[in-house]
């Protein structure tokens, strides 16, 4: 499987996300945690007919990339704490494949337009893939989360990013 | 924003994902119902070093490319019906960006291996990135799942997938 390194895969982006975040900081660390964080999803026309029955559901999975970050560390610090982690066990944007994974929520669609709350990305964020977002499927709640447990607490919604991962 | 359009954006494989399915057809449709459904992957050296910590985490999020996946339609019907749904409301392999998204278990891992389960991609399934699944930020219960609701019955696991995305 070795010839595999080798692989490239180019991807063009199926629509835009817009956010209130003009800047890569002060932006809230996950969507879930801000969950009245409002922003809209403009879908290219030429992908519009693929939004048909969307409206059904009431979360959406996003998959988008990190266009403003560059490079990556495989052993850096998360944003909610000091200790260095594995690239692999933490979210940051800054990866070998900046690709990001936000589950927002469907408030409402206008033809190519989805407005949608829970948004924490930058503003002109190129939008990848929308999936449903299924419970039956996607949601595990009987789950051992590694560092980060005890660590996400109610207050976690006030806390942003910062410049650590644009440097 | 019209500019956007134009933009691409090439990803390289950080590993290889090893299952028991050398075929398209005959793939559990979701892993999550199929958890018991074994198989490992493969993180290339270069990037070994991310895996720290990832032991901790009981769940990953696993992005891959649907790479035996060609073209689409956005108008398709998913594995679970005959209707025809637009392709952002399904979870077919055949997207304008042919991005996978698995949730798996972490059974093991040995250096630059993690023996998972809850497969549902082809053997040599290149994999684009490995991020901690983690309850409080991905598990979402109170959501309303669309034409699926209702279909998602327990013997589902025994549903497998067929030819209709690889046409």
């Amino acid at each position: 499987m070795a010839q595999r390194v080798t692989d490239t895969f180019v991807f063009k982006p199926i629509g835009i996300i817009h956010t209130p975040f003009k800047k890569i900081e002060g932006i809230p660390i996950q969507g879930s945690l801000c969950p009245e964080m409002r922003g809209w999803i403009e879908v290219f026309q030429e992908f519009a007919d693929g939004l048909q029955d969307v409206d059904g559901f009431s979360h959406l999975i996003l998959l988008y990339v990190f266009h403003r970050s560059e490079g990556f560390r495989l052993i850096t610090k998360p944003f909610l704490e000091e200790t260095p982690r594995g690239l692999f066990a933490i979210r940051a944007p800054k990866r070998p494949n900046p690709i990001g994974f936000t589950v927002v929520k469907l408030l409402r669609r206008e033809a190519n337009r989805l407005d949608i709350a829970g948004v924490d990305m930058v503003d002109g964020t190129p939008l990848l893939d929308i999936k449903p977002y299924i419970s039956a499927i996607d949601a595990h709640t009987d789950t051992k989360d590694g560092w980060i447990s005890g660590k996400m607490r109610s207050d976690n919604g006030k806390r942003l990013s910062d410049s650590r991962f644009i440097e």
